[in-house]
């Protein structure tokens, strides 16, 4: 497992880490056994999984499970806490402590809420700062959503104007109570990302952007490109792909998926309690 | 849900049932959602998802929880019960009546050990008794395991000849006994398919064999196609699939996956306690 240290710097501007997001053990192994040092979790991945609305708190239990199942598995996992489970800074505080202690090295929260809408960046910021002094080591992505909750028509740049302003007003206030990075999930327009890269004095994390290459968004200036929820969706789509490779007597996924053998995926399942020297 | 009888019905020489596998609540809704009226249970898929080895008995506790979580969830399921977690014949009986009490459809049982030898096949027949009398309803399939322990040398009609005669020997002890259906897991060829379907007195199931449509596996008498690991594995695949379309900057999936969007993912988590009316 690697060190809060060294997960932070991982997060380099122009050279970006990119953290693929696992929603169980079987997707953290495998993205570990392609390459990956660290692994985010989706809560749309463990909300489906456990049968509950994302977004809604409704998996605080789900959530802390599989951080346990797989920092006991040696996979360095930063975790995706929605808004921290309480309104309570000192509740979100006491779970994001408990959760370092037992080896996350990050996590994300964020300022909108169930609803879709964004909270009183004062008050996120008070979580976000009693959180920091409890987890002081911890790498505190504060992930802030006016893109997020109200995506920009195409081609609005007075609204994209006024998203930018928001963003950067609150992930300021986010920073100044200790946050380690800023995160800005949404669909972003090349001189949106490269705006906030430029006036953001802390790492810039977005999600993976259709067309634009890992090495491009770092020539924009992020230091992170998460997968958000795509991988577990990608993931539900193979099943069709699949299925109808099958229903046509096709070699299952010979388009586009170099599916593992059985051997291969069962070596999975035998890992226990320490990461393959591999 | 389907009742077993409907379920019973669904396997038809000639015109297969394609019973995909699930390994948590979120594929499996997913394959309902796909169409799928009844989904298997793949013990490799569990087994990974909880952290132990697939074959060896591990997963009694996690295999129940899913099939009481699909069932709950109004998904009509068929379970993979690998060799029933036992030796003792009544054991086994009661882990399927209880499985049968709480909405199961059917259940696979194997006569292959955990070592991947095949057992006695008059202590696996018990088995079969034991389990026909405890849930005289539920489609219970044998799986013999001939042509898994051991996969033949390509082009070796000899090897074919003497596993053929080995799964037929034991399929038919254990419809003697009570099995509803024979499952024949490996890689066959068109030939020992059809020697198989034409000499068992019921409905036999085969897994997908790359090469041949379901519609050709009907033209064999196959009755039924299960995926077994397959869909477990596709979707491991997808995210290394997925990993380098981000890197590089394609369209996620653009070759071959249908990637939902994050809505009709999210959805997937609001089905409670009933199955969708669609």
């Amino acid at each position: 497992m690697l060190s809060t240290a060294r997960f932070r710097e991982l997060h380099r501007a122009g050279d970006p880490l990119l953290l693929p997001n696992a929603w169980d053990l079987a997707s953290a192994r495998w993205l570990v056994e392609q390459g990956a040092e660290v692994v985010g979790t989706t809560s749309l991945g463990v909300a489906v999984a456990a049968g509950v609305e994302d977004g809604t708190g409704a998996t605080l239990v789900d959530t802390i499970a599989l951080s346990r199942r797989l920092t006991s598995a040696g996979i360095t996992v930063t975790v995706d806490l929605e808004s921290g489970f309480s309104e309570d800074p000192v509740a979100v505080a006491e779970l994001v402590a408990e959760l370092a202690g037992s080896g996350v090295v990050g996590v994300n929260l964020e300022d909108s809420s169930a609803e879709g809408r964004l909270v009183d960046p004062a008050r996120f910021a008070a979580k976000v700062a009693a959180v920091a002094a409890a987890a002081p080591t911890l790498y505190l992505n504060a992930r802030t959503d006016a893109f997020w909750v109200d995506p920009i028509p195409a081609a609005s740049r007075a609204a994209a104007a006024t998203r930018t302003r928001e963003t950067l007003d609150r992930a300021q206030r986010y920073l100044d109570a200790g946050a380690s990075g800023v995160f800005v999930p949404g669909s972003l327009s090349d001189g949106t990302i490269a705006v906030l890269a430029d006036a953001l004095p802390a790492p810039l994390n977005v999600l993976a952007q259709p067309g634009r290459s890992l090495r491009e968004l770092g020539g924009l200036g992020v230091a992170r490109v998460s997968t958000g929820s795509l991988l577990f969706r990608a993931a539900l789509a193979s099943l069709g792909t699949v299925l109808e490779d099958v229903r046509r007597g096709a070699t299952p996924g010979a388009t586009a998926l170099a599916i593992p053998d059985y051997a291969t995926a069962a070596a999975l399942g035998r890992d226990t309690g320490a990461p393959s020297p591999g």
